[in-house]
């Protein structure tokens, strides 16, 4: 018979996400007249935009008629797309076949797992997004799950807490061959300055390493000291590739868009580009991503697509200050929330899933655990400002009436 | 420094497609003005229907809608969009929770690889579809690649060509953890009989293995007695998952929207589900579909979708017969065409690639040569009948000009 895939045996209980649900779903069948609001998953709740809905809707319809109809597209993306990515959001500091359009983040995450193959040794922030632990040990890049630590093995884990202002002290991380690392990051909100970044390269530099720099929260940047590409910093395109997405900017979670950008420079050891076998990986097992949902992309990255982007940032980056301000006036302790739409809180004396199931019990508000993200997240709840004005305003009152630090 | 992916390393040149098309750049650098017609890969030519327009349309606009807005959908599908696959494609032979849409079959099989892992062995039809020998080659599930026999070390290829009525001798085939099947197949366009495909049951039930049933074609399956589904046999659940696709039945090859059903039946040897597993894989290294893509597969599996499709798979048929009934005329010796859109063609006394260059550059018509889909497609050619009527036509008025056999 065929034996189960060793490498997903390891995997421990379910993706975080699905997990949430679970105990969601648990509350509401005990419950079934709960008014449960989500800070939980960071899952956009405003419609497109008048101008990127307006673009889909017309695509749909030119898709009907022999001079809009388009089949297989090029793999890597509409080039139109490919050129107002490099243009509009690297200000032409990358070029725009360096730039692979995806599916969305998670799932060019996963590809460039299977790029690197199961060889490579991997670094990760402690607590970082569930999706580059779960997709390394998918690819056989780990050892067995270390149950007393709460870590696999083989996976250096790069501390990021309060204490080290959620930077790791790059000089107790061990050499490995790649380094993921998130800003704005998911789920502490914290944001790495320009020296950080050029800490992190030189870092990689001497290491010979190479960076996944995940940038899907870069719109949310607002301080204009703080970089919102790693490839602000001079030595970057040596070292580093970055995973981006539409999801939050332009509210496509469900509509599905992203890109990668890999720079000319970035060289296997043998000198072979990385960028020739991620076009290979590419073009083999993935298909391009939707031209009806490409067309969306093109409308938001145009003056006016930009401009409606910023007004939806704007909206939860108020979210943001809001839940912020009233768990600051709560007594609790809070990061992030700032140039990020997570809002890091410290549950002082209590275990982040006994944290959670009390929020949901008591208050019927979806938060995420701390410790889903990795053990340095425990102790803490990541509150998320994707929500609707008014479903945000009533949880933080709920929160206030039942949680008072 | 990081080392290269030593699975990456190990494949071939290109893949096949993006091969193709820079020999039909080379011929338009020479040649400006040809007017190159493409019989060669299989993509859609013809406008989406009106009534799938029209649904994308209205989702486009219902996207930017309070009511009409959706974020992150559920990894495996909208329940809707499973619920209609389930009862109009396999009339309830398969349970909505057995189906699990994705953004098309080629990224599926990449997924699937994935899930099974580096440890598995695998056959294939020879010839076949690239995606399945490249994926498990990346996947590091084969050996080396053997340029004398042009195969890869590990993989076993089932020879399908005339001699054998394109069904392998199963007997010689030694067992292996997985074997790719395709119905009707692509190139050859041969489809297995309901006798063919019980016989492939049977030795994947002897040697405990399991078929990848690939069905994208399965719409073009015109003659009643002929399986479009592996589900349409007994004791398909025990051993077969099936990997299927709007691309070309609904004309989605760029819209992007496929599934693969994965029976409750089908385990590894230790009793975990396959689709256990194949949950844990959607859920973390993919993030559903497109939603407005979804609501173009609910509308093409409706009564005035399906009647839709109907006439857009006549139409694509009604070239194929044009090209096959031309061919045959012209002397060759042709395979397929008729509950497929593919028409396999013999090349006597000619090398694939020769074949190929030669249509291309003396009738301006592209191709795909077979050897491209392995070892046993030398000396055919594929010609695709995904085009418009004028464009088949004229291929058809060059190739009866200057291939005269």
């Amino acid at each position: 018979m065929v034996q189960r895939n060793r490498n997903m045996a390891r995997l421990q209980a379910g993706y975080l996400f699905p997990e949430i649900n679970r105990r969601k779903n648990a509350l509401l069948a005990r419950k079934p007249d709960a008014k449960i609001i989500s800070l939980g998953i960071g899952d956009t709740t405003q419609p497109l935009t008048p101008h990127i809905s307006k673009a889909l809707e017309n695509c749909g319809r030119a898709l009907g008629t022999a001079e809009g109809y388009s089949g297989y597209g090029a793999e890597q993306g509409n080039p139109q797309l490919r050129a107002a990515i490099a243009n509009k959001i690297y200000g032409g500091k990358v070029k725009p076949e360096e730039v692979f359009v995806s599916d969305g983040a998670k799932c060019d995450c996963g590809r460039l797992q299977l790029l690197f193959g199961p060889d490579v040794s991997v670094a990760v922030q402690d607590p970082s997004y569930p999706v580059y632990v779960d997709g390394s040990v998918i690819l056989g890049q780990t050892g067995d799950f270390d149950s007393k630590a709460q870590q696999f093995d083989g996976i250096a884990y790069m501390t990021c807490t309060p204490e080290n202002d959620f930077f790791p002290d790059l000089g107790k991380v061990p050499r490995t061959d790649l380094v993921y690392f998130c800003s704005p990051n998911n789920p502490t909100g914290a944001v790495a300055t320009r020296e950080q970044l050029a800490e992190l390269i030189e870092f990689a530099k001497s290491n010979r390493s190479i960076i996944l720099f995940d940038a899907a929260y870069s719109v949310f940047v607002q301080d204009p000291s703080l970089p919102r590409s790693i490839f602000e910093l001079d030595g970057a395109r040596e070292v580093a590739l970055e995973i981006n997405s539409f999801s939050k900017s332009a509210g496509f979670t469900g509509v599905r868009l992203g890109w990668t950008v890999v720079p000319a420079e970035l060289k296997f050891d043998d000198g072979t580009p990385v960028s020739k076998d991620w076009t290979r990986i590419v073009t083999t097992l993935f298909n391009g991503a939707s031209n009806i949902v490409q067309q969306g992309g093109l409308a938001a990255l145009d003056d006016e697509g930009l401009a409606e982007i910023r007004r939806l940032v704007s909206y939860y980056l108020e979210n943001a200050r809001i839940i912020k301000s009233a768990l600051s006036e709560m007594g609790y302790v809070t990061y992030g929330g700032e140039n990020s739409p997570y809002i890091w809180t410290r549950m002082e004396g209590k275990g982040s899933w006994e944290a959670f199931e009390e929020i949901l019990e008591t208050c019927h508000v979806v938060t995420t655990p701390g410790a889903g993200f990795g053990p340095a997240g425990e102790g803490f709840i990541r509150f998320s400002s994707f929500g609707r004005r008014g479903d945000v305003e009533e949880a933080v009152g709920r929160l206030r009436r039942t949680m008072r630090h």
